[in-house]
Protein backbone atom coordinates (compact mmCIF):
# COMPACT_ATOMS: atom_id res chain seq x y z
CA UNK A 1 0.00 0.00 0.00
CA UNK A 2 1.39 3.57 -0.85
CA UNK A 3 2.34 5.54 2.15
CA UNK A 4 1.86 9.29 2.92
CA UNK A 5 5.22 9.84 1.41
CA UNK A 6 4.99 7.87 -1.70
CA UNK A 7 1.88 9.97 -2.84
CA UNK A 8 3.82 13.18 -1.52
CA UNK A 9 6.31 11.90 -4.09
CA UNK A 10 4.13 10.73 -6.33
CA UNK A 11 1.87 14.00 -6.91
CA UNK A 12 5.93 15.80 -6.81
CA UNK A 13 6.50 13.95 -9.93
CA UNK A 14 3.25 15.08 -11.55
CA UNK A 15 3.80 18.46 -10.89
CA UNK A 16 7.38 18.62 -12.30
CA UNK A 17 6.15 16.81 -15.60
CA UNK A 18 3.10 19.27 -15.95
CA UNK A 19 5.24 21.95 -15.09
CA UNK A 20 7.56 21.20 -17.39
CA UNK A 21 5.38 20.39 -20.25
CA UNK A 22 3.70 23.83 -19.97
CA UNK A 23 7.43 25.57 -20.32
CA UNK A 24 8.15 23.49 -23.17
CA UNK A 25 5.05 24.69 -24.87
CA UNK A 26 4.61 28.05 -23.73
CA UNK A 27 7.96 29.39 -22.07
CA UNK A 28 8.30 29.81 -18.41
CA UNK A 29 7.22 33.62 -18.40
CA UNK A 30 3.82 32.31 -18.45
CA UNK A 31 4.00 29.76 -16.00
CA UNK A 32 1.18 30.01 -13.15
CA UNK A 33 0.51 27.67 -10.22
CA UNK A 34 -3.15 27.46 -11.05
CA UNK A 35 -2.70 25.51 -14.27
CA UNK A 36 -0.11 23.91 -13.28
CA UNK A 37 -1.99 22.20 -10.38
CA UNK A 38 -5.45 21.78 -12.83
CA UNK A 39 -3.07 20.05 -15.17
CA UNK A 40 -2.77 17.22 -12.35
CA UNK A 41 -5.94 17.43 -11.11
CA UNK A 42 -5.08 18.53 -7.95
CA UNK A 43 -6.03 21.80 -5.55
CA UNK A 44 -3.95 24.85 -5.74
CA UNK A 45 -2.46 24.29 -1.99
CA UNK A 46 -1.31 20.85 -2.79
CA UNK A 47 1.55 22.74 -4.32
CA UNK A 48 2.78 24.32 -1.87
CA UNK A 49 2.51 21.36 0.38
CA UNK A 50 4.78 19.20 -2.40
CA UNK A 51 7.51 22.35 -3.16
CA UNK A 52 8.11 25.61 -0.86
CA UNK A 53 7.02 27.84 -4.20
CA UNK A 54 6.59 27.99 -7.91
CA UNK A 55 10.18 29.10 -8.15
CA UNK A 56 11.12 25.96 -6.26
CA UNK A 57 9.36 24.23 -8.72
CA UNK A 58 11.16 25.71 -11.95
CA UNK A 59 14.37 25.50 -10.20
CA UNK A 60 13.28 21.54 -10.28
CA UNK A 61 12.69 21.47 -13.86
CA UNK A 62 15.25 23.72 -15.07
CA UNK A 63 17.59 20.58 -12.99
CA UNK A 64 15.86 17.80 -15.25
CA UNK A 65 16.81 19.88 -18.48
CA UNK A 66 20.95 20.51 -17.23
CA UNK A 67 20.56 16.73 -16.63
CA UNK A 68 19.35 16.39 -20.36
CA UNK A 69 21.63 18.84 -21.72
CA UNK A 70 24.62 17.05 -19.79
CA UNK A 71 23.25 13.52 -21.38
CA UNK A 72 23.73 15.21 -24.55
CA UNK A 73 27.14 16.46 -24.33
CA UNK A 74 28.18 13.21 -22.33
CA UNK A 75 27.23 12.03 -26.32
CA UNK A 76 28.59 14.52 -28.18
CA UNK A 77 32.04 14.17 -26.62
CA UNK A 78 32.04 9.93 -26.07
CA UNK A 79 34.84 8.63 -28.52
CA UNK A 80 35.55 12.10 -29.98
CA UNK A 81 39.73 11.43 -29.53
CA UNK A 82 40.79 14.81 -31.42
CA UNK A 83 41.58 17.43 -28.34
CA UNK A 84 41.42 20.08 -31.17
CA UNK A 85 37.60 19.01 -32.24
CA UNK A 86 36.12 18.81 -28.35
CA UNK A 87 35.34 22.35 -28.23
CA UNK A 88 33.55 22.46 -31.10
CA UNK A 89 31.87 18.96 -30.67
CA UNK A 90 30.63 20.11 -27.24
CA UNK A 91 29.77 23.98 -28.89
CA UNK A 92 26.92 22.50 -31.64
CA UNK A 93 25.48 19.55 -29.43
CA UNK A 94 24.98 22.60 -27.11
CA UNK A 95 23.50 24.76 -29.93
CA UNK A 96 21.69 21.58 -31.06
CA UNK A 97 19.55 21.41 -27.72
CA UNK A 98 18.84 24.87 -27.04
CA UNK A 99 17.05 23.96 -30.68
CA UNK A 100 15.35 21.07 -29.78
CA UNK A 101 14.31 22.67 -26.81
CA UNK A 102 14.25 26.26 -26.56
CA UNK A 103 11.96 27.04 -24.13
CA UNK A 104 13.13 25.06 -21.76
CA UNK A 105 16.94 26.25 -22.39
CA UNK A 106 15.32 29.63 -22.34
CA UNK A 107 13.88 29.08 -18.86
CA UNK A 108 17.50 27.54 -17.52
CA UNK A 109 18.11 31.62 -17.98
CA UNK A 110 15.61 33.67 -18.39
CA UNK A 111 12.95 32.90 -15.00
CA UNK A 112 13.77 35.50 -12.82
CA UNK A 113 13.53 34.58 -8.75
CA UNK A 114 11.49 36.40 -6.32
CA UNK A 115 13.45 39.02 -5.04
CA UNK A 116 15.85 38.09 -2.11
CA UNK A 117 15.80 34.66 -3.57
CA UNK A 118 19.02 33.00 -3.87
CA UNK A 119 19.69 29.73 -6.21
CA UNK A 120 20.35 26.71 -4.37
CA UNK A 121 23.90 25.59 -3.61
CA UNK A 122 22.61 22.15 -5.40
CA UNK A 123 21.78 23.91 -8.27
CA UNK A 124 24.71 25.63 -9.01
CA UNK A 125 26.68 22.47 -8.39
CA UNK A 126 24.57 21.16 -11.51
CA UNK A 127 25.93 24.30 -13.78
CA UNK A 128 29.32 24.09 -12.32
CA UNK A 129 29.65 20.34 -13.61
CA UNK A 130 28.61 21.30 -17.32
CA UNK A 131 31.29 24.06 -16.95
CA UNK A 132 33.68 20.95 -15.75
CA UNK A 133 32.94 19.39 -19.78
CA UNK A 134 34.81 22.68 -21.12
CA UNK A 135 37.68 22.59 -18.72
CA UNK A 136 38.39 19.37 -19.86
CA UNK A 137 38.22 20.31 -23.59
CA UNK A 138 39.85 23.34 -22.81
CA UNK A 139 43.16 21.48 -20.60
CA UNK A 140 44.96 20.20 -23.90
CA UNK A 141 44.04 23.21 -25.39
CA UNK A 142 46.38 25.76 -23.01
CA UNK A 143 48.09 23.25 -20.98
CA UNK A 144 49.69 26.35 -19.17
CA UNK A 145 46.90 27.91 -17.28
CA UNK A 146 46.47 27.10 -13.98
CA UNK A 147 43.62 25.45 -12.35
CA UNK A 148 41.80 28.48 -11.68
CA UNK A 149 42.27 30.51 -15.02
CA UNK A 150 41.09 27.45 -16.56
CA UNK A 151 37.44 27.74 -15.01
CA UNK A 152 37.52 31.01 -15.62
CA UNK A 153 38.31 30.55 -19.19
CA UNK A 154 35.57 27.96 -19.03
CA UNK A 155 33.10 30.04 -17.85
CA UNK A 156 34.35 32.58 -20.68
CA UNK A 157 33.85 30.15 -23.50
CA UNK A 158 30.66 29.00 -22.00
CA UNK A 159 29.91 32.66 -21.84
CA UNK A 160 30.65 33.37 -25.54
CA UNK A 161 29.20 30.16 -27.39
CA UNK A 162 26.26 30.92 -25.00
CA UNK A 163 25.91 34.22 -26.42
CA UNK A 164 25.98 33.53 -29.78
CA UNK A 165 23.09 30.90 -29.64
CA UNK A 166 21.23 33.29 -27.33
CA UNK A 167 21.55 36.28 -29.65
CA UNK A 168 20.28 34.22 -32.50
CA UNK A 169 17.89 32.22 -31.32
CA UNK A 170 15.93 35.39 -29.45
CA UNK A 171 16.12 37.06 -32.98
CA UNK A 172 16.36 40.36 -31.56
CA UNK A 173 19.40 40.98 -33.80
CA UNK A 174 18.45 39.86 -37.44
CA UNK A 175 18.33 36.08 -37.47
CA UNK A 176 20.84 33.91 -38.35
CA UNK A 177 19.46 30.45 -40.21
CA UNK A 178 20.22 27.19 -37.88
CA UNK A 179 22.92 25.94 -40.79
CA UNK A 180 24.28 29.51 -40.77
CA UNK A 181 25.09 29.51 -37.28
CA UNK A 182 26.39 25.67 -36.96
CA UNK A 183 29.10 27.05 -39.25
CA UNK A 184 29.61 29.84 -37.76
CA UNK A 185 30.06 28.59 -34.20
CA UNK A 186 32.44 26.05 -35.59
CA UNK A 187 34.46 28.65 -37.94
CA UNK A 188 34.46 30.97 -34.31
CA UNK A 189 36.24 27.89 -32.42
CA UNK A 190 38.48 27.21 -35.12
CA UNK A 191 39.40 30.29 -34.66
CA UNK A 192 40.10 30.47 -30.96
CA UNK A 193 41.86 26.98 -31.37
CA UNK A 194 44.20 28.47 -33.99
CA UNK A 195 44.91 31.04 -31.27
CA UNK A 196 45.33 28.50 -28.45
CA UNK A 197 47.97 26.80 -30.34
CA UNK A 198 49.70 29.84 -31.10
CA UNK A 199 49.95 31.06 -27.69
CA UNK A 200 51.03 27.79 -26.38
CA UNK A 201 53.76 27.67 -29.03
CA UNK A 202 54.35 31.57 -28.21
CA UNK A 203 55.01 30.41 -25.11
CA UNK A 204 57.60 27.57 -25.47
CA UNK B 1 4.02 81.32 -27.36
CA UNK B 2 4.18 77.66 -27.22
CA UNK B 3 2.19 75.80 -29.58
CA UNK B 4 0.12 72.05 -28.92
CA UNK B 5 2.80 70.12 -30.65
CA UNK B 6 5.76 71.99 -28.88
CA UNK B 7 3.55 71.50 -25.41
CA UNK B 8 3.22 67.11 -26.85
CA UNK B 9 7.05 67.22 -27.34
CA UNK B 10 8.39 68.47 -24.03
CA UNK B 11 5.62 66.23 -22.56
CA UNK B 12 6.95 63.05 -24.43
CA UNK B 13 11.18 64.07 -23.40
CA UNK B 14 10.04 64.55 -19.71
CA UNK B 15 7.93 61.09 -20.31
CA UNK B 16 11.04 59.75 -21.92
CA UNK B 17 13.68 60.96 -19.34
CA UNK B 18 11.16 59.89 -16.50
CA UNK B 19 11.07 56.31 -17.88
CA UNK B 20 14.61 56.22 -18.18
CA UNK B 21 15.39 57.23 -14.80
CA UNK B 22 13.12 54.31 -13.29
CA UNK B 23 14.54 52.09 -15.35
CA UNK B 24 18.06 52.77 -14.59
CA UNK B 25 17.28 52.87 -11.19
CA UNK B 26 14.85 49.49 -10.96
CA UNK B 27 15.39 47.76 -14.50
CA UNK B 28 13.04 48.09 -16.76
CA UNK B 29 10.52 44.83 -15.47
CA UNK B 30 8.83 46.65 -13.03
CA UNK B 31 8.42 49.66 -15.06
CA UNK B 32 4.91 50.39 -14.92
CA UNK B 33 2.92 53.40 -17.18
CA UNK B 34 1.44 54.95 -13.52
CA UNK B 35 4.76 55.57 -11.89
CA UNK B 36 6.32 57.13 -15.35
CA UNK B 37 3.42 59.62 -15.48
CA UNK B 38 2.79 60.07 -11.45
CA UNK B 39 6.88 61.53 -12.01
CA UNK B 40 6.30 63.78 -14.35
CA UNK B 41 3.34 65.22 -13.04
CA UNK B 42 0.71 64.16 -15.59
CA UNK B 43 -2.88 62.30 -15.93
CA UNK B 44 -2.37 58.44 -17.24
CA UNK B 45 -4.04 58.76 -20.35
CA UNK B 46 -1.25 61.29 -21.46
CA UNK B 47 1.16 58.42 -21.87
CA UNK B 48 -1.24 57.36 -25.02
CA UNK B 49 -1.48 60.83 -26.05
CA UNK B 50 2.28 60.62 -26.89
CA UNK B 51 3.23 56.93 -27.26
CA UNK B 52 1.49 54.52 -28.80
CA UNK B 53 1.74 52.30 -25.94
CA UNK B 54 4.11 51.60 -22.74
CA UNK B 55 6.53 49.39 -25.30
CA UNK B 56 6.91 52.16 -27.24
CA UNK B 57 8.03 54.23 -24.87
CA UNK B 58 10.46 51.39 -24.23
CA UNK B 59 11.59 51.68 -27.62
CA UNK B 60 12.73 55.56 -27.20
CA UNK B 61 14.44 54.90 -23.82
CA UNK B 62 16.53 51.85 -25.49
CA UNK B 63 17.19 54.00 -28.24
CA UNK B 64 18.39 56.55 -26.32
CA UNK B 65 20.97 54.15 -24.86
CA UNK B 66 22.32 53.05 -28.12
CA UNK B 67 22.96 56.20 -29.27
CA UNK B 68 24.69 56.68 -25.62
CA UNK B 69 26.78 53.74 -26.48
CA UNK B 70 27.30 54.43 -29.75
CA UNK B 71 29.20 57.77 -28.76
CA UNK B 72 31.09 55.19 -25.90
CA UNK B 73 32.35 53.01 -28.73
CA UNK B 74 33.14 55.90 -31.21
CA UNK B 75 35.22 57.55 -28.54
CA UNK B 76 37.05 54.11 -27.71
CA UNK B 77 38.10 53.34 -31.26
CA UNK B 78 38.78 56.87 -32.05
CA UNK B 79 42.61 57.71 -32.82
CA UNK B 80 43.31 53.84 -32.70
CA UNK B 81 45.30 53.19 -35.31
CA UNK B 82 46.04 49.79 -34.52
CA UNK B 83 43.84 47.17 -36.45
CA UNK B 84 44.58 44.35 -34.15
CA UNK B 85 43.49 46.24 -31.00
CA UNK B 86 40.26 47.42 -32.35
CA UNK B 87 38.23 44.73 -31.62
CA UNK B 88 39.40 44.58 -28.05
CA UNK B 89 39.01 48.18 -27.67
CA UNK B 90 35.50 48.22 -28.80
CA UNK B 91 34.86 44.46 -26.66
CA UNK B 92 36.14 46.57 -23.55
CA UNK B 93 34.57 49.50 -24.25
CA UNK B 94 31.11 47.62 -24.51
CA UNK B 95 32.01 45.59 -21.27
CA UNK B 96 32.32 49.73 -19.50
CA UNK B 97 29.44 50.56 -20.80
CA UNK B 98 27.42 47.49 -19.14
CA UNK B 99 29.17 48.14 -15.79
CA UNK B 100 28.25 51.65 -16.00
CA UNK B 101 24.86 51.12 -17.55
CA UNK B 102 23.68 48.07 -15.54
CA UNK B 103 19.82 48.41 -16.42
CA UNK B 104 19.36 50.71 -18.96
CA UNK B 105 21.91 48.09 -20.87
CA UNK B 106 19.90 45.21 -19.70
CA UNK B 107 16.24 46.68 -20.97
CA UNK B 108 18.16 46.76 -24.31
CA UNK B 109 17.59 42.82 -24.27
CA UNK B 110 15.40 42.18 -21.69
CA UNK B 111 11.76 44.06 -22.31
CA UNK B 112 9.27 42.11 -23.59
CA UNK B 113 6.91 43.38 -26.11
CA UNK B 114 3.37 42.62 -25.95
CA UNK B 115 2.61 39.57 -28.20
CA UNK B 116 2.54 40.06 -31.80
CA UNK B 117 4.43 43.57 -31.48
CA UNK B 118 7.19 43.78 -33.27
CA UNK B 119 10.59 45.58 -33.43
CA UNK B 120 10.22 48.63 -35.69
CA UNK B 121 12.85 49.20 -38.79
CA UNK B 122 14.24 52.49 -37.12
CA UNK B 123 15.14 50.44 -33.87
CA UNK B 124 16.73 47.66 -35.56
CA UNK B 125 18.21 49.93 -37.59
CA UNK B 126 19.99 51.52 -34.74
CA UNK B 127 21.21 48.26 -33.84
CA UNK B 128 22.42 47.20 -37.28
CA UNK B 129 24.65 50.45 -37.47
CA UNK B 130 26.55 49.20 -33.78
CA UNK B 131 27.55 45.99 -35.03
CA UNK B 132 28.49 47.76 -38.16
CA UNK B 133 31.73 49.26 -36.08
CA UNK B 134 32.36 45.80 -35.04
CA UNK B 135 32.38 44.69 -38.87
CA UNK B 136 35.35 47.62 -39.89
CA UNK B 137 37.42 46.46 -36.90
CA UNK B 138 37.04 42.82 -38.43
CA UNK B 139 37.53 43.73 -41.71
CA UNK B 140 41.53 44.34 -41.81
CA UNK B 141 41.53 40.94 -39.76
CA UNK B 142 40.11 38.98 -42.34
CA UNK B 143 40.35 40.10 -45.49
CA UNK B 144 38.80 37.35 -47.47
CA UNK B 145 35.75 37.29 -45.96
CA UNK B 146 32.65 38.33 -48.44
CA UNK B 147 30.97 41.43 -47.06
CA UNK B 148 27.82 38.95 -46.36
CA UNK B 149 30.06 36.48 -44.57
CA UNK B 150 31.98 39.65 -42.76
CA UNK B 151 28.61 40.97 -41.40
CA UNK B 152 27.34 37.08 -40.60
CA UNK B 153 31.01 36.93 -38.52
CA UNK B 154 30.51 40.72 -36.72
CA UNK B 155 26.91 39.15 -35.42
CA UNK B 156 29.18 36.19 -34.25
CA UNK B 157 31.56 38.21 -32.27
CA UNK B 158 28.85 40.80 -30.77
CA UNK B 159 27.52 37.52 -29.86
CA UNK B 160 29.78 35.98 -27.85
CA UNK B 161 31.11 39.31 -26.29
CA UNK B 162 28.09 39.88 -24.89
CA UNK B 163 27.75 36.45 -23.71
CA UNK B 164 30.64 36.85 -21.82
CA UNK B 165 29.41 39.82 -20.80
CA UNK B 166 25.96 39.22 -19.58
CA UNK B 167 27.03 35.66 -18.27
CA UNK B 168 28.59 37.53 -15.59
CA UNK B 169 26.73 40.36 -14.87
CA UNK B 170 23.60 38.26 -14.25
CA UNK B 171 25.53 36.29 -11.77
CA UNK B 172 23.70 33.56 -12.78
CA UNK B 173 27.00 31.71 -12.51
CA UNK B 174 29.63 31.78 -10.09
CA UNK B 175 30.42 35.49 -10.82
CA UNK B 176 33.66 37.10 -11.99
CA UNK B 177 34.89 40.16 -11.32
CA UNK B 178 35.04 43.02 -12.86
CA UNK B 179 39.11 43.39 -13.35
CA UNK B 180 38.93 39.53 -14.29
CA UNK B 181 36.37 39.92 -16.88
CA UNK B 182 38.52 42.75 -18.43
CA UNK B 183 41.21 40.51 -18.50
CA UNK B 184 39.62 37.61 -19.63
CA UNK B 185 37.31 39.56 -22.69
CA UNK B 186 41.04 40.93 -23.77
CA UNK B 187 42.71 37.38 -23.47
CA UNK B 188 39.63 35.86 -25.19
CA UNK B 189 40.06 38.65 -28.26
CA UNK B 190 44.32 38.00 -28.30
CA UNK B 191 43.34 34.20 -29.10
CA UNK B 192 40.26 35.10 -31.86
CA UNK B 193 43.02 37.55 -33.54
CA UNK B 194 46.10 35.69 -33.58
CA UNK B 195 43.65 32.91 -34.72
CA UNK B 196 42.22 35.17 -37.83
CA UNK B 197 46.25 35.96 -38.73
CA UNK B 198 46.89 32.34 -38.82
CA UNK B 199 43.99 31.43 -40.67
CA UNK B 200 44.79 34.59 -43.03
CA UNK B 201 48.16 33.09 -43.56
CA UNK B 202 47.41 29.57 -44.27
CA UNK B 203 44.95 30.70 -46.90
CA UNK B 204 47.11 32.98 -48.81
Amino acid sequence: MATRDDKRQDLRTRIIEAAEARIAADGVQTLRARDVMSDVGAALGGLYNAFEDLDDLVLRVNSQTLARLKVVLQAAIAGNGDPRAALKVLALAYLGFAQDNPRLWSALFEHRYAPGKSIPDWHLAEQTELLAYISAALRPLQPSLTDAALTLRARTFFGAIHGIVASSLAGRFVGVSGGDLAREIAEFLDLLVSGMAEKEEERG
